[in-house]
């Protein structure tokens, strides 16, 4: 039933600038430069990566637009939004996508920009059509996940799945007066993910029917209070949205290319130009079972790389998912010093309880900055 | 003679979208939040203003969309080049672009943003033709500078011309390697220019014919030498240029609007997530005697404030550019303390001598740091 959902772009005219091999060096010639430059060993290892974009607004669709220029092999995407004249203020949307869905718009741009893109689209809502959404991890490869979404049960969502399915992901955000955004890299047992802070979450046990439909009616009541408080909508930014949507990026060619540190979580405050990072580990007592599991695969794996002092190797991987390259990459990001440890600061959590995003990162920073 | 390069654009027609005072709350909606949210006191200011953006490539093009999405008044636009495939992988530009001057291809572009932009473009080369560039500050109102330039030249011109004109402007720069760039704000007879640090520039003495020749002499040499090394073109990343452009962008808002705090100087360093951040206080013998004429004016009209206590106010400008609402918003900008003195550092500005910008960024990042 995937098929009624899916939709394959292939540009089967060929482009006449596009129509040889010194065209296509030409289309990256900036790019294959960070080799001549010395940054990265093989550009082109990006080509062949697939990555799932959550949600094509404010940031996801700048992340789409970036991740298409920067040569990027597949994109699978997903959003149920409509393009409207107030979106106008944000980057990547014109007046000619007024009233399409906002992955038509996507589909339809990249195309402008590399007629070749392979993309794929899926308009659906990950909380109402989670069987669907659950089925992508299921039947396709993917190497990396990035979330794009504005509300808990969808980041929930997102983060169960890629700690079922272990798969990395970055989670980002913009807060409601624009002025302050995050990006957080979770690699499952390896660093906090979305349920290790539990004022984030609105749910006890693991997946489950019951479950999702709680947080299908957890989303109704975010939706009926988002619009009971509708004439005070939230303020967005381009340029806040920008640069958010470019450090996630550069992080992520910073993973996938072997080169630099990943940030685990890094914010930018416009009102100072103050950028805080730093990193945060898992908390053992999770909600999520998956993550918990996580944390002692991982765990064992690194007492037996110390062990046998041989190179770093996970137990083959149960999904479909393809993180067997990922694992390559772990060796750019080592959590060395915590500045936030969840399991060892009780107070910390209690005091974390019932916070907005916003508030949380504040609440972050403070500790960050002690 | 200016009508031969000057072209405006007017949409004649009201776009359905637009047709009532109901649709344009509609399009400011995100941005009007701002308000609501109490980060902003009067948002509206931004649509009086007039913004002179000097090349747009790739940031430039990104700073000219940002600005036109946050509602900008008027934007005045200077470019020589043409797009081409290998652009591909920076933001704004698509392949119906290819073969375009930038100027049209932004002009286009931003229409279909906004179908009423307040747009004037120039398809000149400032260091070519001069005197158009110079009769654009003689002629028209301008409230801000904005350089997205790439080279020595340009960027010496737009300096000395900013200083003539007493126009507060911002600079802006990514390495040739992609992984890193700047911003810079510039308050003339405030903060350094860009010719109080010797080695950017390489002329001594003030406005002459003589002097722009020497400078074209420079340019034409600048691209030999890259045409000599074309094999290993420069690099470029849709994403350090967009968060360059975001963070320039929101400077030029908090300016504006007058909140938060504008930075002199701010870095990006892709491998590392790092953000440099600091001021440079301008070099009393600085080689261009308009800077050294706005130190002492600036100088002047610091003690006034301080004798009698009285609002800062400046004498009244002696061109036709608009400074005075400006100086309402210096208030949001001081040089407290400041990293770098360049006056007093007689063994940093010899050290500083034949640097490429990229060294010349790490060599100020050192000095900041230790």
């Amino acid at each position: 039933y995937l098929s009624d959902y899916n939709f394959f772009v292939t540009a089967k005219e060929m482009d006449r600038n596009d129509a040889d091999e010194n065209s296509i060096d030409e289309r990256y010639s900036r790019l294959t430069a960070l080799e001549n430059m010395g940054v990265v060993d093989d550009y082109s290892l990006i080509m062949k990566k697939t990555i799932f974009v959550i949600g094509v607004g404010g940031v996801g669709s700048v992340v789409v637009e970036m991740l298409t220029r920067c040569g990027v092999g597949k994109l699978i995407i997903v959003d149920f939004d409509i393009v409207e004249l107030s979106n106008m203020n944000r980057m990547f949307y014109n007046m000619n996508h007024i009233g399409m869905y906002k992955t038509d718009a996507c589909v339809d741009t990249l195309k402008l920009i590399n007629p070749k893109i392979n993309i794929e689209k899926y308009n659906i809502n990950i909380v109402e059509d989670y069987s669907i959404f659950y089925n992508i991890f299921k039947t396709k490869k993917i190497d990396l996940l990035v979330s794009c979404v504005d509300n808990y049960s969808a980041r929930s969502i997102i983060s169960q799945v890629c700690n079922e399915f272990d798969l990395v992901w970055f989670e980002s955000g913009i807060s409601e007066n624009a002025i302050s955004g995050h990006i957080q890299f979770v690699i499952p047992g390896m660093t906090a993910c979305y349920c290790c802070a539990p004022p984030l979450v609105n749910f006890e046990s693991n997946f489950s029917e019951d479950k999702i439909n709680s947080i299908v009616m957890n989303s109704e009541n975010e939706n009926n209070s988002k619009k009971l408080s509708s004439r005070t909508c939230a303020a967005s930014l381009s340029t806040t949205t920008s640069v958010i949507a470019g450090i996630l990026v550069n992080n992520i060619l910073k993973y996938f290319l072997g080169f630099g540190e990943n940030s685990n979580f890094l914010g930018y405050h416009m009102i100072d130009d103050y950028f805080p990072r730093y990193s945060i580990i898992p908390n053992k007592e999770c909600i999520d079972k998956w993550c918990r599991l996580r944390q002692k695969e991982k765990e064992y794996n690194k007492n037996e790389k110390t062990k046998n002092k041989s190179p770093y190797k996970e137990e083959p991987s149960r999904s479909n998912v393809s993180n067997g390259e990922l694992l390559e990459n772990y060796s750019n990001f080592e959590v060395i010093e915590s500045d936030i440890h969840m399991e060892s600061s009780k107070n910390l959590l209690e005091s974390l309880n019932n916070l907005s995003i916003s508030e949380l990162i504040n609440k972050l920073d403070e500790v960050s900055s002690k």
